[in-house]
């Protein structure tokens, strides 16, 4: 199964993808209220009005997760393009719910930075109250997988030692566009990322280092993980920043990262309007 | 004038302190609700239900605040007992409502670390949203000041680069116990941590490299500050780590932050008994 959040004249509303078509679950405005209710079930079953994705907006598959949690350095592959030494354990850094958009949102180029780059990586979504579980509990907790483009601001996220002021930029973060429940996702699963048109990122989600079921048990050492909370598994080799020269995101760059069994998440970088914003 | 969000009857409420007496406000469920309604001028003339401080519980100042941005390396004495060089940025690192504690309630001692530590520190509510602005508009987004004592799980914290992990496990962080709206805070407010009464840390708040205004600008290029959020302003010298040998908190020992202006955030640690807990 397959959830979107989606935006019907204005309202926000949970929907089961079926094809190109979105059906509508009545009574619940995203996918995170769908979790929080512990209502997948319903959700696999109840008919709603039924719309042509096409002619819908859809959004962050959740609207507002209690907690975004990335790993970093967890693809072999992208840590020797970093030159990184193998780490012994997850590196953890945090967005917000205000970074995110949904697919076909646009992602914000802010006039502050110089150097805007992709990181296609695939997302848990948390569906249950989760604490100090072990690595085979911890499947029960994952309600489904989904796309996150961890865009940074390479120049920000390197002025100190902690990474946060380059990852979490006011609507810069594509998440979606669906939550496929775990049995959509192949076990190796290809994930490529795009910049118009060119293969920048391929790789296969089993090249983690630490995988889906080990990162939540890892944060739920320390945490209670909450229904809808995103736990991004981190980004393989092929990020604009370790390219010779290095190459950045620029007004009305499109940028595709596609995984099998989810879906493609594809989205225009466009330049922010700073008179408009502010 | 200081608010407080306090438990009576398990119900919480935002309350007005005045002595030692708590007025609670209608229909305010904490002090981040009283911000969001932009509601800080009927919460200073409002009358309620008037109990003594004694007699209730002080929770988190604002209990689910979107954001909490803590930031390092921000005294230049505590810049030395690490032995960094002075940035020219903010380092900027998260914590989530999930950590937080309020005033008198037990910091948590997981099993899982040997090195819990504290951190004294300011901390900035924001009152309005809050996007690019310049210090100088700065001092109008900032409802007022807390006490934020930044528990950190030091082996945690350096398995890796980023330190996330250290810093926020569930109910670990005291935050409180009241926010007091900027004129009650002096220019040169001391601030000072004791541990079972041992003075450990002692320092004035002009000590900051980074101030207040000039850190609600600087993230505010990056994200719109929300009501609520907060942003601590880091610790000056004397955290248990630096000590040598190291110092760390163990059962039963009290923690005690006092910033001049604002008040005493005091607090027993008290070791996770992991089978209540599960």
């Amino acid at each position: 199964m397959k959830l979107a959040t989606v935006e019907v004249n204005g309202a926000t509303s949970a929907a089961r993808v079926e094809g190109d078509q979105a059906v509508l679950i009545p009574g619940f405005a995203d996918v995170g209220e769908v979790l929080r209710s512990r209502a997948l079930a319903t959700a696999a079953r109840v008919e709603g009005l039924r719309l042509h994705l096409d002619a819908i907006g859809v959004l962050p598959v959740v609207l507002q997760p209690q907690r975004i949690l990335c790993v970093g350095m967890n693809y072999i592959s992208h840590i020797a393009e970093m030159g990184r030494e193998t780490p012994t354990h997850p590196t953890l850094f945090p967005k917000w719910a205000g970074s995110l958009v949904g697919a076909g949102q646009p992602i914000t180029l802010p006039p502050e930075s110089e150097a805007v780059d992709w990181e296609g990586e695939l997302a848990v979504v948390i569906g249950r109250p989760t604490r100090r579980v072990t690595e085979a509990q911890a499947a029960d907790a994952i309600a489904g997988y989904t796309i996150m483009n961890d865009i940074s601001m390479r120049d920000w996220q390197y002025r100190t030692s902690q990474w946060l002021q380059g990852k979490t930029w006011d609507r810069s973060t594509p998440l979606g566009p669906v939550l496929a429940t775990p049995e959509e996702l192949p076990a190796k699963a290809r994930l490529t990322t795009t910049v118009n048109g060119q293969v920048m990122q391929d790789d296969h989600v089993d090249d983690l280092l630490f995988g889906p079921a080990h990162l939540v048990a890892y944060v739920s050492t320390m945490m209670t993980l909450l229904p809808g909370d995103i736990i991004a598994t981190g980004t393989p080799a092929g990020v604009g920043h370790a390219r010779k020269p290095p190459q950045y995101l620029t007004h009305g760059d499109r940028v595709t990262v596609t995984i099998e069994g989810i879906g493609s998440l594809s989205n225009l970088a466009l330049r922010e309007d700073c008179d408009a914003a502010a």
